[in-house]
């Protein structure tokens, strides 16, 4: 997502409730930052934020935090997150849990805290195509899949319009022992009821099928 | 494939040099059958026979096999073959490895001899779609990939025009721990050269994309 200049985007950065402050480089910990045991889901990159918000509101008992790297995108997005949990609460009465952090996915392993994310989302992610040397920089490359299992991330959701990530995804999950589950090669085919459309997903479907799949890693399994 | 009622059939089974002939039951050695030291893969399935001998055609050092439990299928196979066979001698002057085998794939663990097969192809086999208790005739179903890894068959190559089948060929492989490269979404976008198309391929691929995959046994990994 191309990230505009937003003359807002500072003021909302320092004080929009649900985004996390936290020193440059320091260790996040978002069980305390949530101060509750309920699971924490989690997003890599949040476009304008739909998918998570909408995530948050119906699934109130569970934890949702999204990570950005670029301030104005993430900004954006909780401003939206804060106004659909305040329509949310007021028509639902149920509090949604929901939060942004300003991070790049690079930084991940470092600054996360093993065992806190029960689930990862990986939503229309850049598929890095054409060059061979570019693969290490697609979320599902087998550099990140170590990252999420050293993070013990139990599961990661993965949807994306592009045939060759989808294609580079399953032959990198298989060959580093990650099981994959409810695989689909057409997903609006036969929508899912509980499959939240992002604002990139919308625009795409229309030019060929969307692709998801759901892996988890070696660790989990006892062959 | 649809069995049509073919007089010349019995004949055909009979004294066709490329059916190999062997008692009910009795178990099968291809090694000795061969008596080379080739490689040998093996169609489960074969259809009017093109597959098969094609690529025995374009790969005199490899032994090929076909099984089919259809004997006029068999029969019409095994005769094409031949033709196809002494042509290709007669072009390039170079023997074709070629056999072909009436055999039901649920007898394949108690007739073949482990060790021998280093290839199988899987071509558009039967979906068996809908009813969930027709899984298990699917043959990427579990069931199926124990009896491969029995017979120590080190790689399966498949293909198939049916989107569920590959949804549900991905999850089976990846449950099972088998490992998975060469993932193709749609295979006729960027047609590799030694793609063979086969007759079904050849009729359906209008319709839609064309689904292909390699796959190897947990035995051959390391992990």
């Amino acid at each position: 997502m191309r990230a505009r200049k937003k003359k807002w985007a500072p003021s909302e950065l320092a004080e929009n409730p649900m985004i996390i402050r936290n020193e440059a480089g320091q260790p996040i910990n978002l069980r305390s930052y949530f101060n509750n045991s309920a699971p924490i889901h989690m997003e890599i990159g949040c476009g304008k934020g739909r998918f998570i918000t909408e995530s948050a509101r119906r699934n109130p008992h569970i934890n949702h935090i999204a990570i950005e790297r670029e301030p104005a995108i993430l900004a954006a997005a909780a401003r939206a997150g804060v106004k659909a949990a305040l329509d949310a609460e007021a028509n639902a009465g149920e509090a949604v849990s929901l939060a942004f952090l300003l991070l790049d996915v690079n930084e991940l392993a470092e600054r996360l805290t093993p065992g806190e994310i029960s689930r990862l989302y990986i939503n229309f992610c850049d598929p890095w195509p054409r060059k061979k040397k570019w693969a290490k920089r697609r979320l599902t490359h087998e550099g990140f899949l170590r990252i999420y299992e050293r993070l013990a991330i139990p599961e990661i959701h993965f949807k994306t319009d592009n045939r060759l990530l989808f294609e580079f995804s399953i032959e990198s999950l298989s060959q580093a022992g990650w099981r994959m589950r409810n695989v689909s090669l057409d997903l609006h085919a036969h929508m899912p009821e509980d499959n939240i459309v992002t604002e990139y997903e919308e625009k795409f479907s229309v030019f060929g099928p969307i692709y998801r799949l759901e892996a988890s890693p070696p660790s989990m399994h006892t062959i």
